[in-house]
């Protein structure tokens, strides 16, 4: 059964409105490229502009790089709206929203549940979060929402590079229901609360569950760490989308491997690939880019690519036993010094 | 034998004396990328300035973007110096000078010259030209050099995009002498002047002499336009590149085409890929980026890929009799009518 999806053109209307675009730059992630013809028209016919298509990829709402031609604004289909830093030019978010057959899967769920219950949510499905807690409540859980960062659009919500909501709860949860399918947030999930993670996925029938095994996982990373430790050069990735930018921190990072007298480099990358890295040749590299990319993708990089955090360990300032993954607010001037 | 080859900083010691940049961001093409640290650490030497590495691809004088961080200048190593319309921040350019062993390589293309002849040359030789032209004097050949276009660094340079400074003397020559290698600037040579034209490639022992089979291309470029007249949906590729964008020319093709009844979009891409023509999903496309990709990579493509010109004849706006390789200025405001 396909799940029931559909844009959320709300929040766009108003934002037309006041902005009154004559051109906009229209992104779409992969699976809505193809109906890019369709959109095109549709915002055409809803707002009476020219639009223009992008053809590059669209990974997420972070994902914007300052538009090469003149437009008045960028409209991003399919993504939940992210509070930039600096707008380049506005930005108009279409979310597509993804209904979860809440009742039936949070019933598969209760078993593996232990009151108190966090809830989180993607992107996709937090239009639900409050339907989520009430149906946990009448079937006698206790369940509760973390605000997090001013980077999520709504309290509940999580991100590739933000548990903020999640963490902000964890000490007073015994276990986690996450609205969204997948297993790169339900590990990052589960990583950086230390709890079980119980999933709801848009594809599947029952619940799953996530309990992350920490140690597979940590050792994984610890050949990383030890490859950074031993490189004698290092890129340290600086990425070129305004919401995946953090030259602050890699500014920071470049000079602590510099103290230890690595070989490093400031690097800037749009999307990081395999090619791109084996052609630079740093022995390693340090991405401060969306941390999916090193954490979930990094097997197939082609070299090892570290986290900032796994960086400072591998430099000897910062302790294994310090070891957390990688958070969007990261920098190692906060880092505490033992004795 | 490696052909010598050396970075030509002079003009780079006078740029960076008049920008004095606090911090770079260097680009490099592909062959070069794997010194990118050595380069940087010359930059520093050199200038006593921060450098930021570029890690994605740099095709060309013409490859630049809009930088997303804050630097002073780009500074370009490898290709020569191209007037960009906007530039967005100074660029530098430290062009890449390869050595031709030009009087035994001219020796061995005598035989196949006619008098008078077109000296040509692309950006890693142009600083021999006039070499060449004393070198076919001595031999008793009347040589010419043509001026081109503004957007060439020197007289007598050719681009991929733009080969003014041949078409300027054609009439004029027998034949023309290429320094240069490869097969793409010695084909739009032949193409776009109708000479034969023979080329000096610095990996080669002997002149290569290059005679295009313009039937076989043009039938191969026939079965695009094909594509192109019977194309539902036509995706009209601007391209996000400074040195490469048209979008006034893609505007006119976009009218043009929506007014034979096709469905057409203008499609802003960074570098143009099967992939991202693929996920797009569009019958056909235009491009008004980089002719290379077009013309030499065009079958990589997987989708029809045609020219602003070859659009113009698919959809019966240009006559067949009129085509000519694609060329930089191409506008459809100068299409002749005919009775």
């Amino acid at each position: 059964m396909e799940p029931s999806q559909k844009l959320s053109w709300e929040s766009a209307d108003r934002a037309f409105k006041r902005i009154r675009p004559k051109k906009v730059l229209l992104q779409l992630p992969s699976g809505l490229k193809r109906k890019g013809l369709l959109f095109a028209d549709e915002i055409r016919r809803r707002y009476g502009c020219e639009v223009i298509l992008s053809g590059d990829s669209c990974y997420g709402a972070c994902d914007i790089l300052p538009p090469p031609i003149e437009v008045d604004a960028i409209v991003q289909l399919g993504h939940a709206p992210m509070r930039l830093r600096k707008g380049v030019v506005p930005i108009i978010f279409v979310p597509m929203l993804i209904d979860l057959e809440l009742d039936r899967l949070i019933a598969t769920a209760l078993p593996q549940l232990k009151s108190p219950v966090g809830v989180i949510a993607t992107a996709q499905h937090i239009h639900q979060i409050k339907d989520a807690v009430r149906i946990l409540q009448a079937s006698g859980f206790k369940a509760l929402i973390g605000k997090g960062s001013s980077r999520l659009s709504s309290p509940g919500q999580i991100l590739g590079c933000d548990y903020s909501s999640a963490t902000e709860i964890a000490s007073r949860v015994n276990s986690f229901l996450l609205l969204g399918g997948g297993e790169f947030h339900a590990l990052g999930a589960s990583l950086t609360t230390g709890k079980t993670v119980i999933s709801l996925d848009p594809e599947r029938r029952d619940a799953t569950v996530r309990k992350v095994d920490q140690d597979a996982f940590l050792r994984r990373r610890f050949a990383i760490i030890q490859a950074l430790a031993e490189a004698k050069t290092i890129g340290i990735i600086v990425s070129s989308k305004l919401g995946q930018k953090r030259l602050r921190l890699a500014e920071e990072l470049l000079r602590s491997a510099r103290n230890e007298n690595k070989k490093a480099e400031l690097v800037l990358i749009d999307d990081i690939t395999l090619a791109k890295l084996q052609e630079l040749g740093f022995d390693a590299y340090v991405s401060t880019a969306c941390p999916r990319l090193t954490l979930d993708d990094g097997a197939s990089l082609g070299r090892p690519v570290g986290t900032p955090g796994e960086l400072m360990i591998a430099l000897g300032k910062m302790h294994w036993d310090d070891y957390a993954m990688y958070h969007w607010g990261f920098t190692t001037r906060r880092i505490r010094r033992r004795k």
